[in-house]
């Protein structure tokens, strides 16, 4: 069943490019293909897209429907439709899945033409910078010179900021949500933790875990598992599950309390879908985005020549990337004199918040939308 | 070299106890060891006794060394010694290992008499509850029927709290820690998350390892690198190590940041000295303690027929045992018109900071200790 204002059955396509992509690392990937979707209409003068960037296990299914049966929209269906906040009557939409995933862009599961397997270790680590390069592509390809807008939460945030940061001319409105100018030593922590978890996987085989038919399932699910824990707040997790137990206490290491279940019923949904080698390439993009290091971690300079209108949106209890990491950004863009909106949302839902169809955060982002205007590029 | 406030060089001595011991879950313990250390000396009518409890990874090694070249000294040996804060010239302190711990106390890896085997899985779960009752025995043992104080952090503070509702007649006060009345689900999440790193580690064999010859060193890690981020704040882990890069970046899973490094050197030195079934069960009692639980989630009734003084210390960065929980535990005290000090100490250093021997913190102990009454058993 479709709802009336959903963008209907969508089908992915793929836009292989076959120029070579020089990497940060220094690593070149001689062609790639990125897997992207679109809703909407691009107007005659191209003005009117609006590319979602998304964060560490999203992908370019951003918003509709397989199939009349499928069972499940895309990951930000709330928010993309007729009359929804970001509206495709107005706007042309693109989702992609960033290099190095694993749902149909060039990544680890890839084959290798050289060597006709997948790459798995051999793919290369990349970065937020390498993401929007390789996004600009996708937008030259779709014969778009600049967008209407950029939209991002999380990892997706840091995107549409380094968006704004490379490429100033082709950004008129970033809206970063629920992001931060980089991670702190905290979060590079639980990362660290969970890509260890995955690597000392015995099913990891250093990456190469397809040749050996096995995938290293608990060492994901473990990081998965962690990950939830960071997407909530303390007081959603309470509110949700509290200490309440499953059963009577059966005094074993067996579920107990309905808090175990949740988790492990994540983890185990992840481990059977997503790729390993894409989780460790996604945390370390996450790890390396700092567009104030080489400005003596000084972020108002790293965007001096930053020409995007600006909105940055943060939830009260998302510890993950706290409204303080937003405040950093909104700060640097006023030392700029760069126009910025700023709302700092009352929200339970800790670092999901930004997922969720909450009335007011929804409002936010449907007012600043509609007034983006698509009438011609400037 | 052992510094003049040091208790000097000690041994550890072991208690048997040739009773049976009924655990909360039913099981019976029909014989246990406990091994202890004690500093000062107990006097003539045994009312300067202090109870020590250790918290997750701690032992009844306290203070003190085992022999002059020793490395390290006992982990509290900040706040035990001669003059020092919890003053051995003045009581009588004893340090215990907890049933089901690694130390040398009855758990996992002790040999089952009946199979001439290590109990590995077959060593019951155990609670607060199940501690305290040994510990009583420990008392007893010594000929102590009172105790001046008893002192914990953390889990620690979770078994003081117990003693004093389960035997108010054998505290007199109770120093309780950066300690809670119960866990968060977030804290259940983070256990939990340990735990399946353990349980799902190809090494573990079901908690019978120790018959394969190997440990779940994976899985004890990650728990490990897991718990250091609890006991850290996201501040202190900023100034200590914030985005230090170990040397340029290399774009590999290797260790990039500062942070890494750190996590992985407490993982690799704790998996190689802990012991996992240990590590289960420490997690699983911090789980289920919560003694509002039978009187509907009212901490206060749970607390009606305590007599204890108390001491209740909170640090302002604890994320994981939050002053908020220390202030669940004060409120439900002065519910019941008892007499409770309460301070909330300004300290970057997370949970750890109950260990560090901050000038304040260590004045609040040092103060409220010197104010004990040992002259004769009330």
């Amino acid at each position: 069943m479709l709802e009336p204002s959903s963008v209907g059955i969508i089908a992915a396509k793929t836009a292989h490019f076959s120029q070579p992509l020089r990497l940060k690392s220094g690593e070149i990937l001689p062609q790639f293909d990125l897997v992207y979707e679109t809703y909407g209409t691009l107007n005659a003068n191209k003005s009117n897209a609006v590319l979602i960037c998304h964060a560490l296990s999203g992908s370019h299914h951003v918003a509709g429907k397989y199939s009349t049966d499928d069972k499940y929209s895309g990951w930000w269906d709330n928010l993309v439709g007729p009359n929804k906040p970001l509206d495709t009557n107005k706007f042309f939409v693109i989702g992609v899945n960033n290099l190095g995933g694993c749902h149909g862009s060039s990544g680890p599961t890839s084959i290798n033409p050289e060597t006709v397997k997948a790459f798995g270790s051999k793919f290369p680590v990349l970065t937020v910078e390498d993401w929007v390069n390789s996004q600009t592509l996708l937008a030259d390809y779709l014969g778009i010179t600049q967008l209407a807008a950029i939209v991002g939460g999380s990892l997706g945030g840091m995107q549409a900021l380094q968006w704004t940061i490379a490429y100033p001319e082709r950004v008129r409105h970033a809206l970063v949500i629920a992001s931060a100018p980089n991670l702190t030593a905290q979060n590079i922590a639980f990362n660290e933790v969970a890509r260890q978890a995955i690597i000392t996987d015995p099913e990891f085989h250093d990456g190469d875990y397809y040749e050996y038919g096995v995938v290293p399932r608990r060492g994901l699910r473990i990081a998965r598992m962690l990950g939830h824990i960071t997407y909530l707040s303390d007081d959603a997790m309470g509110a949700k599950f509290g200490r309440k137990l499953k059963d009577s206490i059966k005094y074993t290491f067996d579920v107990e309390f309905e808090m175990e279940s949740y988790l492990r019923y994540q983890g185990d949904k992840f481990a059977g879908e997503f790729d390993a080698n894409t989780y460790l390439r996604m945390t370390r993009a996450l790890d390396y985005f700092d567009p104030a290091l080489r400005y003596d971690a000084d972020l108002s300079k790293a965007l001096a020549n930053v020409k995007a209108k600006f909105l940055v949106v943060s939830f009260t209890s998302d510890w993950r990337f706290s409204p303080a990491r937003s405040r950093e950004i909104v700060k640097a863009l006023l030392d700029n004199e760069l126009s910025v909106s700023y709302a700092e949302v009352t929200a339970a839902h800790g670092h999901d918040a930004f997922l969720m169809p909450d009335a007011h955060y929804h409002n936010i982002l449907r007012n600043y939308l509609s007034s983006i205007e698509v009438g011609a590029i400037k």
